[in-house]
């Protein structure tokens, strides 16, 4: 419950399976609104839409659609997400320009426009203050489970509420490649700090996963603020506590989406420091963190460090060769960069048997330090990419 | 055959599988020589020591121990390696100088240098000018084949040989993601012309292949030119013969380094035509060629275009989102970004069933060109390297 805020969920036919894929937010005032977007050059149309939106700086409603992705489709994919917009735009009595709209799904076929036209009236009188679940089902593709989160912050003064959903996708589910997510938050805030805030909220989370710039043509995340708990991040100490639930939601949302991978077994973060800069460590999370190598390790349970430190050494960052430490959790296995022997690595394996571990790496030329969260990459992740549109 | 180089490889008991893993090259005269080496800032000590020892130009013989990569052990280390030269140097009667040394295998372990200096007797006496196909096995790793070829050119005023032999990794049998590759000719060259040729042929052979810059930390092609054809690369035409046969031996070396991978079931070209820039074509030649979604799609024998749109709008090549076309071999399935239908989708699945074939990206903005060769991404890709050391 976000004060304010109604959502819902429902079955529009647009999926072959017959499972929900509509979704609504709508906020009952005018609500602020900033928004982060793929970086990939070929967007989809609603998100091209979706820019031109949010310039705006306020809106009042989201509509969102699976089970197509409205990309590659040219002009009429545009008056497609327009016309979306403007459908849920009349029944609930908005002017046009204050709905926003995503999609995702298969790219390349047209929206089916008409089943989503058919379909609002039966959405918008489902809306209600507790279907945020509802419209997390709604927007997930080959996720495994919906991903939400809530949160209420008491603070001198009063509370304010926030409520995230996210649908995964990123490098982790990527059949789609598309990841979604909204938050919604009754705190009062202007589009431009909210921006700033959701901008390095975001760097500290969702682009510390998709780290490998495989941005969909579709990645969205939005955050609304209503104001209707009268709390205003004008306030110096309310605006410390939103941007610290901002980003540890969002932080939260990130790790969901990583576990929910289908095919993962493990979540992993990678933590740098001790790297010459922050830029140079963050170059070294993420060449391990993508690495297909170390990563079928993890899978393995194999404790390769033969295959972090090559990551390492193609990371492009400044680094002294025979200086590297490398830990798994509190188990330190490779020391000035040579092997700690076989009790260390019986150790090492035994923190790679767990779902959850840590990878330390220290550089010892510096104080920078990064950190990114990433998974196992398993035999089902190559079988479910493999068979995914078939 | 090539006149005045002869070669072998025998069983040192590095392996603990008892294979073939230790390998010697020998020119009966000093041979002008030319080396390129990983890019990756932690180097195997003997690639340190052969940067310095190719420096000079010239060398006399090269061995090569698998299974174990010297790398990752700091002084000793080096000393090591300089040992493994100095026993061959010593029972070739050569200056020590003119001995380089590989080595490949498991990082971070000491290398068995006694076993090396006890086997070296019989390695010396196996010596021949048809060995090479014994040191072909003896440097292999995880690959299924031992991987050689051999060519002679005929040319005005007499002719020339080649051979070369490689072992795969890179990115397609990573688990030591170590390429090693030797090519030994007649023709006459002096070092820095070598260099030369040498640098733009791997250029157009193993680095399509590696291109995520996945370079290991022992990575080595060497080409040993001695002169013993008569032949000079001085001449205009025998420079042209020799560039020639060079980069096409690379090509194919290359190509059989893809298809030796293990879970590899298609060898995959792709051809981006019509971009701003050749460099441009590159990147997003790249970007495909390396995308796990397009590899996974791939191994599904699925024409999942979308994919390819996604990887191509991630290269950060400049572009035209509505104006890209896709093929495979003949087959146009995308047309100014747009879906050809589901009869072009049926004949592209067709091509997708074949063991070979060629994806064309046409970006229309330019003239621009690359291509690269790429794999498809398997379940048994991720078994082997999940199971590796273990």
């Amino acid at each position: 419950m976000c004060r304010g805020f109604q959502a819902a969920g429902i079955r529009a036919g647009i999926k072959k399976n017959q499972a929900e894929d509509l979704g609504l937010i709508v906020s009952e005032v005018p609500t602020a609104v900033a928004g982060v977007f793929t970086r990939n050059k070929i967007k989809a149309a609603p998100v091209l839409l979706d820019m031109e939106r949010v310039a705006a700086g306020t809106c009042r409603a989201v509509i969102v659609n699976s089970g197509n992705a409205n990309c590659c489709t040219g002009e009429q994919g545009m008056e497609d997400a327009v016309r979306m917009a403007r459908a849920a735009a009349q029944i609930l009595g908005l002017p046009e320009d204050q709905v926003l709209v995503s999609s995702t799904g298969v790219i390349g076929q047209y929206l089916p426009v008409e089943k989503i036209e058919n379909a609002l009236p039966r959405l918008a009188a489902a809306l209600s203050p507790s279907g945020f679940l509802d419209f997390a089902k709604a927007i997930m593709t080959t996720d495994t489970r919906s991903k939400m989160l809530s949160r209420k912050v008491e603070i001198a003064g009063g509370s304010f509420s926030m409520i995230g959903i996210v649908k995964g996708a990123g490098m982790i589910r990527p059949d789609m490649a598309t990841m979604l997510c909204y938050v919604c938050t009754d705190v009062e805030a202007d589009a431009a700090a909210l921006k700033k805030l959701l901008t390095h909220a975001v760097d500290l989370s969702f682009n510390r996963i998709t780290i490998d710039g495989d941005t969909s043509t579709n990645d969205t995340v939005l955050v609304l603020a209503n104001g209707q708990s009268g709390l205003s991040i004008k306030d110096a100490p309310v605006k410390a506590a939103f941007q610290n639930a901002l980003e540890v939601m969002l932080v939260d949302l990130a790790k969901m989406v990583v576990k929910d991978g289908e095919g993962v077994t493990k979540l992993v973060e990678i933590k740098v420091m001790g790297a010459a800069t922050d830029a140079d460590a963050k170059k070294m999370a993420d060449a391990v963190a993508h690495s297909n190598l170390v990563k079928t390790a993890f899978f393995g349970e194999d404790a390769n460090w033969g295959r972090i430190i090559g990551a390492l050494g193609r990371a492009g960052a400044e680094l002294d060769p025979d200086a590297i430490d490398i830990s798994f959790d509190d188990v330190c296995l490779v020391k000035n960069s040579r092997w700690q022997g076989i009790d260390a690595e019986a150790d090492a394996t035994k923190v790679l048997k767990q779902p959850e571990f840590f990878v330390t790496i220290d550089a010892h030329i510096g104080s920078g330090t990064a950190s990114c969260w990433t998974c196992d990459f398993s035999i089902d992740y190559v079988k479910i990419n493999a068979d995914y549109r078939s």
